[in-house]
């Protein structure tokens, strides 16, 4: 970490200062230069508040040298990390494509759709059970039930499956479903991650609503410091003032994690856009630069569907995407 | 609801669709234009799915004539409503001011604050013991302790006490706190919401970390549709591009809150900034564009405070804050 | 355009604001539902102003049903249209990639650059000679010089040539540049739009820092309107909140555009990332999801380079990029 | 500026990159870490591209030490500059009202308004004659003959003018108006920045579209450095995804910017909200957190306004408006 002085701060002050910075068990380095000392700080600097250091009269300007996530950093991680679920692996070359119904609804809806998208080429069945809605008086899931329904779609297609946790007293139910997913308003749910921590299941962890790069690295990295490694990062699209669209996907944000972390990265290009039509040609995107697979909505009913039934695709169509996705990794691999 | 259809839609779906609108219990209103038709929906139009309305092939837009909540409207509610806790009133022109440290560190801080702090006006003591933090490696307070001691400063003081719940599982720790604070990252929690509904408390909501003001009534919603009307709105900064500064506080939203709902809307002039030099101009400001409170970091030793020390007040510029604030308060009413 | 009225209006008012809008030369279809009357405005609104509109107090809300551009609106001209540059189609499935330096520098540099970049398979050689630079401390291009530059590497290469135009009265020393472009800076510099639109020449209009996609085509209609219909448009990245990079590059707004546009939608990405390592993957992603073409930077040497040498790929670079974009087309077509 | 470098960069590149350093006349002050070695530069960093530097190879951070406007700062400059216009102050505690409509109409209507704002107290007349305008199919306004009907107002009341320019070559029509404003699409408009700097009236420079700080301060850098220091900055809201409102008024700006810089800072409260019932309320709070000034539209038939009606206040709101101001200055000062 880099603190630098302001100009001509006096000299007792700045002893202050650094008697105080050393206390906190860090080595100071100073470097006095024509106008203003810098000081280097060595050590464990994870525990530094910033923006206290910030405040502080004599002090211009503070930076952190290393970033704050360990676990979840390539620099000290530099093997892509291969996540194997029932063996479907993500990650490190292993492209997967999960699919399925925004919310499960009835057994022949689910099991429909589930053998619809496996005969596609989908290697994993989403399906939500317990819904986050924005308004109390729209549909919220059919909590325990759509469980049930769920298992039964990985029993007859052998599927694994995925599916949104929102509360920590919920966890027990989740005992059949193969990946948790942490949606895009629990990004920041700090002790629902810890708890997320001692479950020895991938984790699909969205970005937040609004969230950045470094968030959704911190909130990987209260999953793994609590004692799971295993976290699939997602990109969900952000919040901004763009028109005609639903948030604004950030793609490079694919890249720019696979260079910051050895985590797996894959796309959601469905929440992204909130447009059936335009969920083929960011999914293509995604691929194309570089994501470790694919989270899609699939029904075969859209007019009909519970909730975000303007943003999931039909079978056919789904089928399209598969194939154009194929051959995209198949053009820059 | 109002549904603008394409031009030269087919009659017979046009028909098709009308039937199923009729098949959720709307009336259906037909105004036929030049080149469009619109259709007017009359009824409970609260479960319509408006995004999945807009994807049809035959529609161009949709638009909510009425917004989706209820409860906190103020259409339904014209009368301002009025918190009291234990006895301290907030909204409908009386004005209350909470102060208090960022996390409860030990008994002589908590209690000297309090002291400190009622002595210049504040009505209500904050404190925090459950502490969200991006990093799982900062402190994450004292938890069941910090409530403890905060009690002490309470019985001390007589001041009623504020502070935030993360956690449903945390609940019946808060037994003493008079007011439950829902943080920015718990502001779409909607089960800890929910929770919330049934608990007989005045609940401060924060505005999310880059929420909009509908959200932020939704979220109100869903604590007042549980049973729970007690509800105090909280501008605390959003998300932006600007520079120098940790967040935006978007002012506006005062006036704009007091024109949609009834609910007492309070500003947090110390998260909005991050900045202690910056928390007393716009504690002002927010005074002056007509909020009911004001929720004010105060440390006796921000430099050795355990979290967000940098926009903590001390003190006497407390005691200065309260001053200029009641000038202002005498000079708009 | 669709006008809602609050519940309970007054029939005399209401009946005001009708023979208002009648004035306006518009015909008022009246529907009146169960609580709300809906006023269906025909002719041609283009000239109402909708905030207005909603200001007033009877007003709930306003809608247009229609998008206020008419030259760049699909729904008016199903056909894509293509432009022309010397024998380079652009848009219609045309493919165009255009690369070069950020600035032109000195004759050696833009001719080299110019002959990499025709030998990997660019159509059109890009070049700086005005530059908009936030500092004005920083190098603001060769100006007439770089032009001149700039038209010797067109001599001696046969590729048409583009530079950015900031100024209508630098407009006569760009006789020999076969595409204007207008930077993100300039893009509702409304003045130059209107000059621009007398000119016989394809624009290459940037979206705003952060325009939306109605702005962008807003602006387009002031070039189109005033005499030229060649307007290409350019995606090169948002101002959002999002760390690690210069801006988010918004690649929904490709197919969203060609939805809503007939002109032309090629991809910049570099300046979307400001970051050289990020350029390949968005430059593939883009192509993917339907891009037009794309606007790359490329330097011999960009570490110095004169501006934005932290985004510029080294002709080695650029090569592998037209490689694998080829690829990608070919797979999607 | 500070350089940090990646861990184990071998000794050969670091002296490669030292040298480089030093051929741009900068000292370089050494400073190796345990595990990264810092680099202090010193000397004229202005011309430095950060972002060049960053892209390195072995560059891990960098990291500006001072902001690179100088003559806007107030480190360079600690007394508060006063702007006088016609013996009108602004700045250095006085405070100035300026209003008037958004686009001058017609005769009646601009001496009509000009005699109701003077009555209330304003102190300056704003009117837009050249309007920039989203759509090509808005008015545009009266232009020459708007200015001279400004002119006539100005005879007739005594009160200065202020209007916008929006292109340099309309310059020479701007002889009569006394302070020359710069709207937030222009904000980044250099070539007309620099043309500002040359002439010897007072600038009113508003913040961009979604601009930060550090550029508004840039860009007055640019007018200070062409030659012209009687800038005054003005905040107007910024672009966010907040519903409701049209843009976020961002008041946090005027404590900052009175820290940052020593120009004056206003406040037009009717751009940044859109909507004539918020005017006042933002007015009285950007009072209150310090601005030197506000800039209000005032229209007497909002409804028949040419231009911006749903954000002009009725003038004997205004007078009420100025009324309530009043008395938050007494209260502050």
């Amino acid at each position: 970490m880099i603190v630098v002085l302001k100009p001509n701060v006096a000299a007792e002050k700045q002893e202050r200062l650094i008697d105080w910075l050393k206390s906190l068990s860090l080595n100071v380095n100073v470097s006095q230069g024509e106008f203003q000392t810098v000081l280097g700080l060595v050590g464990d600097t994870s525990t530094v508040d910033t923006s206290l250091l910030e405040s502080l009269e004599i002090v211009d300007t503070v930076k952190r040298v290393t970033d704050p996530f360990k676990r979840a950093n390539r620099k000290f991680h530099p093997e892509d990390t291969v996540i194997d679920v029932n063996g479907v692996k993500i990650g490190g070359g292993n492209f997967c494509i999960m699919a399925g119904p925004c919310s499960v609804e009835y057994e022949e809806q689910i099991i429909g759709i589930a053998k619809a998208v496996k005969a596609s080429g989908a290697q994993i069945l989403r399906g939500g059970a317990f819904k986050p809605r924005t308004s109390p008086y729209d549909f919220q899931g059919l909590k325990k039930e759509g469980l049930r329904l769920l298992s039964l779609a990985k029993k007859e297609t052998g599927l694994p499956i995925i599916s949104e946790v929102m509360n920590i007293t919920d966890l027990p139910l989740f005992d059949d479903v193969d990946i948790l997913q942490v949606g895009a308003r629990n990004t920041q749910n700090f002790d629902l991650l810890k708890e997320l921590g001692k479950v020895g299941k991938p984790i699909l962890l969205k970005r937040g609503i609004a969230g950045t790069l470094k968030e959704l690295l911190m909130s990987a990295e209260y999953i793994m410091s609590s004692g799971n490694e295993k976290v699939i990062l997602c990109e969900r699209g952000i919040r901004t003032y763009s028109d005609y669209m639903r948030n604004t996907l950030d793609l490079a944000a694919v890249p720019m994690l696979h260079e910051l972390s050895h985590l797996p990265v894959i796309v959601d290009p469905s929440h992204a856009t909130g447009i059936a039509r335009m969920v083929t040609p960011m999914a293509l995107a995604g691929t194309a630069c570089g994501a470790d697979g694919l989270e899609v909505e699939v029904h075969h009913d859209p007019e009909h569907a519970l909730s975000d039934g303007a943003q999931s695709l039909r079978p056919k169509d789904f089928d399209t995407l598969v194939r154009k996705v194929t051959a995209i990794r198949n053009a820059i691999v």
